[in-house]
């Protein structure tokens, strides 16, 4: 893993089944599946639920700084605990809460290559055993604005005031506008396509078939052939944002881009707001 | 009818059966299903597809000054056409198909009473005649942006730059939040609840059993009864902006409020965007 930008961000089943009671360590689970962690979990690790743990209770946005630090204190962890996150579907919901952590500034943060599924695969152990945070002390932070992109930041974008790469990670189908949102998903839109301008370069091209990211000569490889390069920045968006977390994080640990923001909002806020431009290519694909 | 302040915005069956293929009339049938249409209508009525023919193809938005223009021209409509909408759902989108042409300054408006239900009700007859319509001359119009309530104009409300009051016309179990949309419904938004200071007055309210309205003075004590008086600008909302051009219909032409506009983003959009207030209201019910 040495090539990558940054190689300790990384840790292999190996090492967290070895380290997952550690002192200084606090491992966590977060799954798209929020069952998934009752059913059985790396041994120590707690696990977070995005829908009701990681997001406002009400309105769509993420925890706010108070209820972040609240988080943090509840799970035991300091400013100098090493949260290693991991959890299902290529450790989608675990990049996403990865990229919660360091927007709050949380330093060390450690992704568990693989995720859920190879820890699965390799038969390592499944605990069911409740394991109880000792209270923390943990400040209220302060935002790291620079990794967030607002809808407003798009909008800048595409006016020209802004420079960035736009990165859409969905689906082919997703990105041409055949169809919305996946088949069963109820994250849907008014409007399905793309943003004007972003590069169509699904998640899934960045790992490889056991879920551990690619080598980081094929990432750059991958994103720089789309034209994505650390040149300027880079605005990485997918549906609800979980996706373009996992990119978010690519780009960001694996290849050191220098800056780069996940859209949170996603297609669910753009393709429903009034007025945003959209672009669809559906023409090529009825043309026999 | 003659309490409404606009009596002459209202048509009855009776008229229209008696009118629709009169010289400077052109009726039109928008509806839900849009397949109602051609499955019979008023003879010499024409119908448009809300799906299609009056919003963008691609973006999100109603049809720009351009389009409103050609679909004026190829309906064979003048700016001295009097137009006269109907529709099926107790007209929700006639209403709104007539929020468009009153936001394009289109002066000759007429509502039919009762909609296409009362008309099928009556058993008057139903045409499958296909209406050519000779293509007229129509400039391309200034919108009346102070019927329209953008997305930004709610934040103003909320944040005290601007008064007015909020009427959400939606079902109580959406205003609560305990549903995000009627069941079936693909119109859907990440969050439930409503509008921060938003009343509560279903569009249904305002209409009879046979889906004419309901007289000006019950309509008055309806919203007057809810705070909702002329007295400042009003905003109408609901999920995708129809039964909200209902309520506007109403409270502007019925009721003769000066300052209404129709939110049609509603709440597909407000209930998706990140950030954006919501107040849920589920505690109560969950009480017993």
């Amino acid at each position: 893993m040495s090539d990558y930008a940054d190689p300790d961000i990384l840790v292999s089943t190996a090492w967290v089944a070895e380290h997952s009671r550690d002192a200084g360590i606090r491992v966590v689970e977060v799954d798209v599946d929020t069952s998934s962690y009752a059913q059985g979990h790396v041994d120590g690790s707690i696990g977070w639920n995005w829908q009701t743990e990681l997001q406002h209770a009400v309105r769509r946005d993420i925890l706010d700084p108070l209820g972040f630090a609240e988080l943090m204190r509840r799970s035991g962890i300091t400013p100098d605990t090493t949260v290693v996150l991991y959890g299902d579907n290529n450790n989608w919901f675990a990049c996403w809460a990865l990229w919660l952590l360091s927007f709050y500034g949380h330093a060390k943060l450690r992704l568990m290559n693989g995720g859920r599924k190879k820890w699965i695969e390799e038969k390592r152990p499944l605990s069911t055993a409740t394991v109880a945070a000792t209270p923390s002390h943990y400040p209220v932070p302060a935002p790291n604005l620079d990794l967030r992109a607002r809808r407003d930041h798009i909008f800048a974008v595409l006016e020209g005031q802004r420079s960035a790469h736009l990165v859409d990670v969905r689906s082919p189908d997703e990105f041409t506008g055949k169809v919305i949102a996946p088949p069963g998903m109820t994250e849907t839109a008014q409007r399905g396509g793309h943003i004007p301008g972003a590069a169509s370069i699904p998640w899934a091209q960045a790992v490889l078939e056991d879920g551990t990211f690619k080598t980081a000569d094929a990432l750059r490889q991958l994103y720089a052939g789309k034209g994505v390069t650390g040149d300027k920045e880079v605005i990485a968006y997918c549906r609800i944002g979980e996706r373009s977390a996992h990119t978010w994080f690519v780009l960001r640990y694996l290849l050191g881009y220098g800056r780069v923001r996940n859209y949170d909002g996603s297609w669910t806020e753009w393709g429903n707001i009034v007025g945003a431009p959209i672009e669809r290519e559906l023409a090529a694909t009825a043309v026999g």
